[in-house]
């Protein structure tokens, strides 16, 4: 895990006076922000879709990036915590990929400040890949000849590093973004593109004070630079039977970053983009129910009770941030000739 | 599994009777073999790649057909034995499913007539997808409303069904066609497209037996009706170090299936296609070595000891049967809306 970058995370307090900077409704980017020393490019972007889809770098062979942020699905697995190497689960839901690139941090902890630092957590972690060390991997990646050609291509000659493993993958996944949804028309000026209830659904999100954390264009907070995190405190108001229920107070989130008792219960604000397909919901994945999530979300967050009116066209206007996700052809995995990098003997 | 079908095999003796036919080198089809009450159509494809990929219908949520199957790579996995739910294992290897339609019969053991039947084994096995009965995972389907017009188009109204799903499944595999190997144009007249040693080692195949087992277009075998399987005594000649060192005469094959000691260790003739991307070898996966293999069934099934020289060309000629993997882009699975089907609760 990387704790080198621990950033004064920006609280809720903050938040709430920027509301009505909030307020300006954005469509998505339709290309994502990358690093200076990582420009995204279409030799990177097609390793990148290589590596992220290929299980057999994860000590079983059965476990790639793409199996708990499945871009056939929402980008994520639909499992409450994923499984890894050996059946072992993790203990917080899987984030999607798809907008990931619109995230100025990366995990829900946010202790990862790059898709290039978040791409290499998941191959180490025991529950995950599993791989001891990550040059481990890497070796394996080397000894497949396939893979040569296309490092040559996307960084030049002798770049099979970790680091430009991750790279690639980084950029694949800036390509991941889902645009065109109903919510991005109608903002452009399309007046049609979202129904009536939507439309009822989107001023009550801003009523209501959503909009405090979930503004800007991937409804995650307000742009930021690379490595400062968006972070709010969930629960805020923890005096209600839901946390209890949902055992939601539990994971002390950036904490266990920081070790600093400021950060408890700290979590990076989530997309809103594409979340019908993205249940279940919340850093635990304890709640199954978009409806119910947005009931919690105001009680926790806000304080509010919502009437169901409110919360049906929350829900109505959530649908509307559902994107248009591009096609993707499958790579080819270079094979190994005539023998496995992953079995038995 | 599917035990009334049981065929009397075609055992070696027979095969060998048959040689001189087999010297009739065929390319690979463009098109495979279909039942007559499924004929391959563009909805069932369409469909059958979606239930192909779809994770979400094991117990888990984390294994599909393409877990083990996985047609980015050689249409298996690179494991000895596959990995199903909870990280469990089986007892065979998983066999590619890249022209998997050119078999008369489908598992090791031929226990499945066609491909149709094959779809529904694993979804049950335990320590596959793991799911208890059948309907369980189609009643997740079924509750998939994205899955209903695909379903319609491919075969009607109300055909939600687990016969039509395997039918979609089935289709699909059906395009699984990899054309073009070096070998195939050879054979249909460009005799640059082998090289010397290539074309010395399709002789030495033809002139030591291999092809006594490995004829026809997929190197399977003679072409044979649905049900009618090929099968071959492995080892036939067990007096050797081989048989022990690589477990090789455990597995009683189709005996497990027909009860019968006739049958005991009677596997169906796997294809030769693709060979060089879908290590480790046999049906127990034990040799992870494309020249070890060829020695291994030179000694056992025609009692013969290769030269080095002899298994470099076979070997040379066996790279000959890669071909040209179609590109297939990546279904969009349809979601459930704010809802996930295989979270904990």
């Amino acid at each position: 895990m990387n704790r080198k970058h621990i950033m004064k995370p920006i609280t809720l307090m903050m938040l709430l006076a920027s509301t009505a900077v909030s307020a300006e409704w954005q469509a998505l980017p339709d290309v994502a922000p990358a690093p200076k020393d990582n420009p995204t490019t279409e030799a990177k972007v097609k390793l990148g879709k290589m590596l992220f889809m290929d299980p057999r770098f994860s000590s079983t062979g059965t476990v790639s990036c793409n199996s708990c942020h499945n871009v056939m699905e929402g980008g994520d697995d639909s499992r409450t915590f994923s499984m890894g190497v050996h059946g072992k689960t993790g203990g917080r839901n899987a984030p999607t990929v798809w907008n990931s690139a619109f995230h100025s941090v990366q995990f829900w902890d946010g202790r990862a400040d790059l898709l290039e630092d978040q791409a290499k957590g998941p191959v180490t972690n025991p529950v995950e890949m599993g791989v001891s060390e990550i040059e481990q991997a890497m070796d394996k990646v080397r000894s497949v000849p396939g893979y040569k050609p296309y490092f040559d291509k996307a960084f030049g000659q002798d770049s099979m590093t970790v680091v430009n493993a991750a790279k690639a993958v980084a950029a694949f996944e800036r390509t991941l973004i889902t645009p065109n949804s109903p919510y991005d028309k109608y903002v452009k000026g399309d007046k049609k593109a979202m129904n009536a209830q939507q439309v009822r659904g989107m001023e009550t999100f801003a009523a209501v004070g959503c909009v405090s954390c979930h503004s800007g264009a991937a409804f995650n907070g307000p742009k930021m630079e690379f490595g400062q995190g968006f972070y709010a405190k969930f629960p805020t108001f923890a005096d209600n039977t839901y946390v209890k229920e949902y055992d939601l107070a539990t994971d002390k989130g950036r904490e266990e970053v920081t070790g600093s008792k400021a950060d408890a219960n700290m979590f990076r604000v989530p997309t809103l983009r594409n979340i019908t397909d993205t249940a279940p919901y919340f850093h635990n994945g304890s709640v199954n129910n978009l409806s119910e999530s947005v009931r919690i979300m105001a009680k926790l967050q806000l304080n509010k009770t919502l009437s169901e009116e409110e919360v049906k066209d929350i829900v109505a206007f959530l649908g509307a941030l559902t994107g248009e996700y591009p096609e993707i052809t499958m790579p080819r995995l270079p094979a190994t000739s005539g023998y496995s990098l992953v079995a038995d003997k």
